[in-house]
C-alpha cells in the first residue's frame, strides 16, 4: 500500500522545467508585489497577503511555455501571466471562504486570518483590477477572455457546491466540474501563451488550449486524489477534506462504479459519515488499488494533451511540463 | 417628532419622471432576463432570483438621463445600464453575504435563499458576465471603466467593514466611504450616459461623473438615515441594521460631533450595545433634531450635484432628478 500512496509524492524536476523560464517567472511575481500599490492602503496588507499565496506560479508557467512553444516570449506575456495568476489568487480567495479553508501552501488563508467578510470583498477588488490590467491592453481580445474564463470556473464552483454530499455523481459530470473549475484557466493561459506569440494563427491557439483543458484535467485529477491519498506534511495544505466535507472525487467514483449493490450501499453509508471514516474509506480505496486506476485517467488525459500539440514546431517545453506534470504532481498542491 | 420622521418618507414623483425612459427602462429589463439564458442551466436559477431583485433601476436611469441631458439615447446606452445594472445586483449579492442581510426588497436575499456559498460565487459569475458583456463593446473604454469602479465599491466596502463597531468614525471618513460604496456606480452611470451620447466631449462626460458622484452621496447618505429613522414597512428591507451591526452613519456622526466629552461617553456607550439601544439611541436623535441636520447635508450635496451639469443646454432631465431625489429618496430603497 506504502507503493501505491508513493505514486502520488514521486519527486519531479519541475525546477528544472523552470530553469528557463525563471527570469519570466520572476518578472510576474515582481509585477503583481507591484500591484499591491494600486490598492488602497487600507485594503494593501489583504491585497499583499493574497498575492503573497502564489505557489509555484504553474499558470503564469503556461503561460511562457506556450509562447515558446509556438512562437517566443514579449513584453505582453508578463502581463498576460499577471491578470491570469490574479483572477487564480481571487478565486483562491474565495473558494477559502466557500469550503471553510483555514489553512492553504502551509499558513491560514485570508478568511481563517481577517475572516469572511474581508475575503468575499477582497476577492473582488483583486478580481476587477486583474480586469483593468487586461482592459489596459490594446484591444478588447483579454478582456473578454479573462471574463469568460472566470464565468466558468465559477459556474463549475456553484455547481461543485451544489453537488456537495452528493457521492453518487457521475463520472462525466465530475470530469466536467473539473474542467470547468481548473482547466479551464490552464487552458487560458496556454491560449494566451499562444496568442501574443503567434497572434494570426487561431489554430496554434486552439491547439494550445486544448492542450490547456486536458493537463488542466489531469491536474485536477491528480490533485484530487493526493487530497485522498497524499501525506499531509507534503501537500502544504489539509488533506482529506474532500471525504469530510462530502465531495465526490475520481477514487471514491471509480469505487463506486465497481461495486455492485450491496458494496454500493456500504460505500455509500460511509461516505456519509466522511469525517469519522475517513480512515477507514482511505485504506479500502488503496485495497482496491484505486490509486493506480487514478493514475491511469490521468496519464490518459496527459497523452490527450500532448497529442494536441504534437504538430507544434517547438513542441519540447510543453511535453517537457507535461511529462513533468505526470511525475511530479504530488508536490504541485497548487 | 413625527414629523422630523415624515422628511423622510416624502410622496415623490419618480415614476413621472422616469415616464419618458420608461421604454428604455423595460429594455434594460428584457435584456436583464435574457441574460439569464447565458448562464448554464444548473446555475441559472440563481441567477434568475440575483436578477429580479432590481429595484426602482436608479443607475439605468442614470444612464437615460445622463444621455438626454447630452446628446441623447442609442443603443449602446441600453447595453451600458445593463452592465451597470449587472455590476450592482452582484455587489447587492456580495453585500448581503458580509452584511449578514437576510431581507433585501422585501424578499429573502440569496444569501438567506441558498447561502452564502452559492451567493459569493453566483457574484462573482454576474460580475465576469457584466465584464464580458463590455468587452463586447468596440473599444476598452468601458472594461476600463467598469473593473475601475468596481474596485472602487469593493474597497469601499472593505473600508466600511474595517470600521465595523467604530461610532468615533470622522464625517471625511464616512463621506469618502459613501463616496465609494455608492457614488461610484452612480458616477459611472452618468459618464456613460454622457460617453455614448456625445462621444467626443471629455468635459461634458466629466461634468456627468461629477453630477453622479455628488447625487449619489446625497442618496447614500438618505439611505443611511432611513435606516435609522424610517419606517420598515414602506422601506421594504430590515432597518435599523446600522446600529444594530455598528456601522457609523450621519445621524450618529452629528450627534457625536455636537456632544461634549461627557455625552459623548454615554453616546458611546449606548452605541456600544446598539442591539438593546436602537430604540433610545433614534429617539434622543429625534430629540436633537438631527433628521433636520442630516437633510440639510443631503441638500447641500444635490446642490453642489445640480452645479456640476448648470450649464448643460438639456439640464433639465437631471434637475428633474435631483429634485425628484429630494423629495422622493424615501422611496428609493435601491
Amino acid at each position: 500500500m506504502a507503493t501505491q500512496t508513493a505514486q502520488f509524492a514521486p519527486p519531479g524536476n519541475w525546477q528544472e522545467l523552470c530553469d528557463p523560464i525563471q527570469p519570466f517567472l520572476d518578472e510576474v511575481s515582481g509585477c503583481l508585489q507591484e500591484e499591491v500599490r494600486s490598492f488602497d492602503p487600507q485594503i494593501a496588507n489583504f491585497i499583499q497577503y493574497a498575492l503573497g499565496s502564489q505557489g509555484k506560479q504553474l499558470r503564469p508557467a503556461l503561460v511562457a511555455l506556450g509562447a515558446r512553444a509556438t512562437g517566443g516570449l514579449n513584453p505582453k506575456h508578463v502581463h498576460a501571466a499577471v491578470i491570469i495568476e490574479m483572477v487564480h489568487l481571487a478565486t483562491l480567495v474565495h473558494d477559502d471562504v466557500v469550503d471553510g479553508a483555514e489553512v492553504r501552501r502551509s499558513r491560514p488563508t485570508l478568511a481563517a486570518h481577517w475572516g469572511n467578510k474581508v475575503s468575499v470583498l477582497a476577492g473582488d477588488c483583486l478580481f476587477a483590477e486583474a480586469l483593468k490590467l487586461a482592459a489596459k491592453l490594446p484591444s478588447n481580445e483579454v478582456c473578454r477572455l479573462v471574463s469568460q474564463s472566470a464565468k466558468v470556473v465559477c459556474t463549475g464552483e456553484i455547481r461543485q457546491t451544489l453537488h456537495r454530499g452528493n457521492f453518487e455523481l457521475s463520472r462525466t459530470e465530475y470530469l466536467e466540474l473539473v474542467q470547468m473549475k481548473t482547466a479551464e484557466l490552464f487552458a487560458l493561459a496556454c491560449e494566451l501563451g499562444a496568442r501574443f506569440a503567434v497572434p494570426e494563427n487561431p489554430e496554434i491557439h486552439q491547439a494550445l488550449r486544448d492542450y490547456g483543458l486536458k493537463l488542466g484535467t489531469a491536474y485536477q485529477i491528480y490533485d484530487d486524489c493526493l487530497d485522498v491519498f497524499g501525506e499531509e506534511n507534503h501537500a502544504g495544505k489539509s488533506l482529506g477534506t474532500d471525504l469530510i466535507t462530502g465531495k465526490a472525487t475520481l477514487p471514491v467514483i471509480i469505487a463506486l462504479e465497481r461495486a455492485d449493490e450491496i458494496e454500493r450501499k456500504a460505500w455509500l453509508a460511509m461516505l456519509k459519515d466522511g469525517e469519522a471514516q475517513a480512515g477507514t474509506i482511505r485504506e479500502r480505496l488503496l485495497g482496491q488499488h484505486i490509486p493506480a486506476s487514478c493514475c491511469e485517467v490521468v496519464e490518459d488525459y496527459i497523452q490527450q494533451a500532448n497529442a494536441c500539440v504534437v504538430e507544434l514546431p517547438a513542441v519540447e517545453s510543453l511535453r517537457g511540463l507535461s511529462d513533468c506534470l505526470l511525475r511530479q504532481l504530488g508536490a504541485l498542491t497548487d
